[in-house]
């Protein structure tokens, strides 16, 4: 494979992603956005990982999502809640609108413009409970629009592929997967809050949790220092 | 319609767009972006544009494009061609990757958190000749993928719904429409290149004169001062 381009949110997934992509993308480019999250952790741990794969790291700063103040990742107005606190079946307050919509049409762009074979996304069912924009039918229209959307299909070029390589993966699973490539965990920064170390309370530290709990394996970062 | 939001360039297209979406919302907001166009000129029409409509004007910065240097609109190095230097059947240099899918997927973002009815583009049959994401199946394309990628629709609600009133019109018809419903074509902006006065010259500028022309009406902004 020519090239990937990697959505690399700094996150488990994101990473295991990476180690994927890395495997056989003779030019590998690491995106990331930074859209008023409220703590920058996630970029460093993203930084951290696109150095430790040697990839060409791009940071694009987004100001849209906290113009419409979308939600409690971007508007300081609104707490992020523990895990009880999500209402299940409905979108987290932690949701931000078309947030992977946007996020692929950059990458879109990037791939275009480099000629890169591929965009990878480290979506995942178990996000899929929650998020429109994380289920297999968006992955599937994305897929289909990309077909369309760029010069280079439509001169009659090969398009670019959208993998999802976790989409109906387990957490467990995608922790066993992570170990067996030698994905560097400790990179990586999953809670929604920014503290010196991971919450342990929120929705995303809870599912990371229950992860290497259910994969038998030890969270490099839950270790004590 | 409780509410819409158009994509405004500042071109006459945009214009045409948003007089059309005036008579119909209640609630009007405009999307710009500055993504390292060569010139404001767009920009400033777009807000004498949404002032005059009475609009809630947003102009979103992007990075972006300018970061992987895509075209002639946003890297310095490539000089804009005249109407004659375009190669027809291809993308134009000033073709900037996976532009129209960026943008709206940001219209997407911004309706679904103001909770709007539509996003107007003013894509159109000229433009589909050169590029690829101007085209019908690209807006039909799209609006399958905005079926499944908000929350709102996830939840049984009414999908946001993606207007082209343009698509398939000719630049003479759009002028004809734009007089019909008054809209200040003099506030508009279409030459790629932003010195004082239209240059005349460039694919955009000769479209528009033909457009003008074909209509039978003058174009305000080609009147001598």
């Amino acid at each position: 494979m020519a090239g990937s381009v990697v959505l690399v949110s700094g996150g488990m997934d994101s990473a295991v992603c990476l180690g994927i992509a890395a495997k056989d993308s003779e030019r590998l480019v690491a995106l990331s956005f930074d859209y008023g999250q409220r703590h920058k952790k996630e970029l460093e741990a993203a930084s951290l990982l696109a150095s430790h794969y040697k990839a060409e790291h791009i940071v694009l700063n987004l100001p849209g999502f906290s113009v419409w103040k979308a939600s409690a990742l971007t508007d300081p107005c609104v707490s992020v809640p523990d895990f009880e606190g999500v209402r299940r079946g409905q979108a987290p307050v932690t949701y931000v609108p078309a947030r992977n919509t946007v996020f692929l049409s950059f990458a879109l762009s990037l791939a275009e413009a480099y000629d890169l074979d591929a965009i990878f996304i480290g979506v995942n069912a178990l996000d899929y409970s929650g998020y429109a924009d994380c289920r297999p039918l968006f992955i599937e229209r994305f897929q289909t629009l990309v077909d369309v959307a760029t010069q280079r299909t439509a001169e009659g070029g090969m398009p670019i592929l959208l993998e999802a390589p976790l989409l109906r993966s387990s957490k467990a699973q995608i922790v066993r997967l992570g170990a067996e490539l030698g994905v560097p965990f400790e990179l990586t920064w999953s809670c929604y809050r920014g503290e010196e170390r991971p919450c342990g309370a929120c929705d995303s530290c809870v599912l990371r949790a229950k992860g290497f709990k259910d994969a038998g394996l030890v969270d490099p970062l839950m270790v004590a220092p």
